[in-house]
């Protein structure tokens, strides 16, 4: 398909758009790939359709491969589904909600378990039409409460998804197994970096899961490496259980007065002076306890305290990850006012957890969990539960107990590895897929079961598995572009060369023209800078921003014989004779092509 | 791409499904191409989207060939666009609308008019950029009152919706007569019927409009034909106005008893007891008086009372054309409440319109519009503004006036073709395009302008053009079943041919799977039945349910050397030798591809 840029629905622009903070962002609406229609919602231009098209081609392909079949589903559902497996209400504000003129519940559905589930108990009964993996890309909707970076987090977004039906475990893992190798191929294929992390599953519900994440600076996911190959989201990192602590030899507690010690720092130079011991006070001597607001979907609001070294801080999204579909934040003067025994700054472990009030069903009215690193018998300097106090030689278990742990501390670079291969590395990145065993809890809501060869009732165990297919898009120009623009790789480029032609000799635009055609006969996608009132420099400022990998120069060489082919990536550039160009320049995209496994 | 039967996301159902009332719901859902999520609510299951992708490639291809450029718009789009063009109060309830988190007024398009105009607003400054044709393909939705016939009338649907932009007026003509071009080329590719009708423009504003209509007996448009070749859409046929007549030779009206007389019928019979005359009464002597409530998105409710023949029935579509953007419906009696002046079953002409009351700006409170069709002048019997009389002798222009004029009564086999040929002819077709000259209304509401080579600003001019792409498939599936099931043409067919092996011996089902293969490297498109145990009655069903073109048998005929391939639609069938038979039907397919211009 040949392009010419008279006539092309493109405008590049020299600023960057005042609310594009990413490179991505900033180079899609430059090179006028999108334009924003609203906060994270885009529409696609003429160069951005045909590569997110591209994108799509390959993905699916290796859908198909793996047996998957395409179908697909409404974005505007119904309610009831929903409301049946409670998704309604735990996916809270991230859903957009609406009603109908008569009425009826109706939502913009951010992903489709549900009705994937009703489809296949619609369709089909036996072991024998299992398994079975079923799949679209489809527009998708997510009330974000913060969209950023373009199209990283969008609240309309294109996304493939894909579900899996076994009858058994096995074949679930199978199922599992075949996605996570279609997704390497895919991300391979598309020439982008990508790292496989264990993953919390959230609100999906669910076993096992494992991210997809493309490494990069600008990510909002935190991951970890282990010298030992261990990989995971931060969210996912188990920390190695910590052994017991022998406290027979710890004194008993007692109160230190430490007025005005409402940090960490000031309490570890208020127990240097009040209770001086010979290997001295820091931080980590220190256990915190952080006061948070757990707003639980369907059980309502309730008080949090969680204890940690005070040499950590709570990373508050792995608190969420732990506790979801609850949403987290710190607690607010407000939700301290009904619990007068919490005395802010100097909270100990009196009156919270098991210490503390009970409600009605005999539980913690103030919820207490230990983080996961703090072992059980060490003793710590704590709040002291009264103004201006702390208590030292506070021992977890025989002082006070907890309601559970939790995996609440940041995770920091040097950490150990739960494969005990070493220190944690700590980087970050975007999520490009993720893949879930979800087991059988949608089919168990939804009532999917088939019959056995023994004709008895099945339920089906299902697996979930998603790519951001939009979002790739902001991936791959991440990872491909230079400080003039875009780098695409030969396999996702809106073209497959783009030809400048350069000066006013109607002989070279003639040049130029006939081989545009050349190559759109020759099936290749070609983008013709036709523009005759335009300088050369102009020409190849918009070429290096459009970022397509081959820049065809027909300029003043062509006197000479000889047209220019240039490499967008490396700069390289090679005189190609203007005899049997068009074949020439054939054979070498055909190549690039073929190197990039399209 | 070759699709096995065994493994194939299908399940065919031999009942018709008790919601679809029209043959191509029920065959579409029974043959497994579409299931219904909600009202009006449509998935599309493997077989559908296949049969969906290829309409969508033609679309393409030809929107490509008048210079076209596909973008991608959302669907989930922010309310001010359209409240600046107003259509956000004119669509009423026909517009599915939310709010999100930050309780912004979002819509879900029904047509994106204002997205173009904004993009191209966005991109474009001077004429030199024009004339653009920009189009995309995309899911639409509207919160029909009424869903109904399956894809035919649903509230989510796919529509390829173009928009054209140019200078001169001149200009919009010729993007207009391409895109014309364009959909009679679309719709003689995809084998459908269609007739081009002048049309009314409704919401969308505009100057000239017309549809193109798939002529069936299920469509919900009638449309009208001459024996010159005029073609129009009911709503839009104009009544060539009548001339005056002469009422020198009128008597004075005067009132009859006529007791009970509220229907038309039992008018006659009194006036022919009441007040004989030689010519005797017919109901095309008396003029009617039918009340309405009129409902404006901006201007509210008002009554009014449309007068026409008594052998004539109003028709609610062509006049709530005519009054669009309201919807209009027979007046209520809790409507008539407030017009004790109006008496039900004798509403005359002494209270409405001009001689009936006014509202504060001096404009008649119930406004009074006669048909088109009666003349200036004419005598009527009319209602007598008492209970139990009627007046006759009732002159329009003597003893009364009207507010105006509009076309109210419904069309008839018969009368008169406005291009004086002859007598109209009457169809029903459904609406699968529409192109529109929308002239300059949606630039100017969003303030589209370009320099001119005088560098004189110019407000653009804008054409719209939609293409129903998911009705379409219902439309083939109207054209294109018998009574055992579908008959796709082979250009849009999920398959073009469809293997059944039949029996138990392996090597039928070994030499069908060697000519699916071997079609599919050909690369056509194949569905295996191959299905064990199931038999060659429930094989052939199916087959004829899915309705593939090309039925290729392999049965018994094997061990004497040949299979059978049958024509779907017209039951033909031929021999082939198996030697050579992958070549052969190849050959058989390409040929019957070219034929449909594929």
């Amino acid at each position: 398909m040949s392009t010419r840029l008279t006539t092309l629905f493109l405008r590049t622009l020299r600023e960057t758009p005042a609310d594009a903070e990413v490179a991505s962002h900033q180079l899609l609406v430059r090179a006028g790939y999108v334009r924003r229609a609203a906060p994270g919602i885009y529409t696609w231009l003429p160069l951005g359709l045909k590569v997110l098209r591209k994108v799509e081609a390959i993905v699916r392909e290796e859908m198909d491969a793996i047996g998957g079949q395409e179908v697909h589903f409404p974005a505007l559902l119904p309610a009831e589904p929903y409301q049946a497996t409670n998704r309604w209400v735990e996916y809270g504000p991230n859903l957009f909600r609406l009603r109908d003129r008569r009425d009826n519940d109706y939502l913009l559905a951010p992903t489709h378990e549900e009705m994937f589930t009703l489809a296949v108990k619609d369709l089909y009964s036996s072991y024998k039409d299992l398994p079975a993996i079923i799949y679209q890309i489809q527009t998708k909707y997510r009330d974000e409460a913060r969209p950023r970076a373009g199209l990283i987090r969008a609240r309309e977004f294109i996304m493939k998804d894909s579900y899996s039906f076994d009858v058994e475990d096995s074949g679930l893992d199978e199922s599992y197994a075949k996605h996570r190798e279609a997704y390497e191929k895919i991300f391979q294929r598309l020439g982008l970096d990508y790292v496989i992390c264990a993953a919390m599953s959230g609100a999906m519900g669910g076993s096992k899961s494992e991210e997809f994440l493309f490494p990069t600076a600008i990510g909002e996911d935190t991951f970890v490496r282990s010298p030992g190959g261990y990989t995971a989201n931060a969210e996912a990192v188990e920390t190695p259980a910590p052994a017991d602590v022998d406290f027979s030899s710890v004194p008993e507690p007692s109160q230190i007065h430490t007025p005005g010690a409402k940090t960490i720092a000031t309490l570890v130079s208020g127990l240097e002076t009040e209770a001086p011991r010979e290997q001295g006070w820091s931080a980590a001597d220190t256990l915190k306890h952080v006061v948070l607001k757990v707003s639980h979907p369907t059980d309502g609001d309730s008080l949090l305290v969680i204890g940690l070294p005070g040499d950590r801080d709570v990373d508050l999204k792995r608190v969420e990850a732990a506790l979801s579909p609850a949403e987290v934040e710190p607690a607010s003067e407000d939700d301290f006012k009904a619990y007068p025994e919490l005395v802010p700054g100097f909270i100990g472990t009196r009156h919270i957890g098991p210490q503390g009030r009970k409600d009605a069903d005999g539980n913690s009215l103030i919820t207490y969990l230990m983080d996961a690193r703090v072992p059980y018998g060490s003793a710590w300097a704590t709040g002291g539960d009264e103004d201006g106090y702390h208590t030292i030689n506070n021992v977890f278990g025989r002082e006070f107990e907890v309601d559970g742990r939790i995996e609440a501390a940041e995770i920091r670079a040097g950490d150990p590895a739960p494969d005990g291969s070493g220190e944690l590395e700590l980087a970050r990145g975007i999520e490009i897929g993720h893949i879930f065993q979800l087991g059988r809890k949608y089919a168990e809501a939804l009532g999917l079961s088939v019959l056995d060869e023994n004709g008895k009732s099945r339920i089906v165990t299902m697996g979930s598995y998603g790519i951001g297919v939009s979002r790739i898009l902001a991936a791959l120009a991440e990872e491909y572009h230079d400080e003039h623009g875009l780098t695409w790789p030969i396999q996702v480029a809106p073209a497959h060369v783009h030809i400048v032609a350069t000066g006013k000799d109607p002989a070279i635009f003639e040049a130029a023209a006939q081989l545009a055609e050349d190559l759109d006969d020759a099936e290749f996608d070609v983008i013709y800078d036709d523009r005759l009132k335009v300088s050369a420099g102009v020409k190849f400022a918009d070429a290096e921003l459009l970022g397509v990998p081959n820049i065809l120069v027909v300029g003043r060489g062509l006197a000479d014989g000889v047209v220019e082919l240039r490499n967008r990536a490396t700069g390289e550039s090679r005189e190609i004779e203007i005899d049997g160009a068009s074949q020439a320049i054939a054979d070498e995209l055909t190549a690039q092509l073929l190197d990039a496994g399209a």
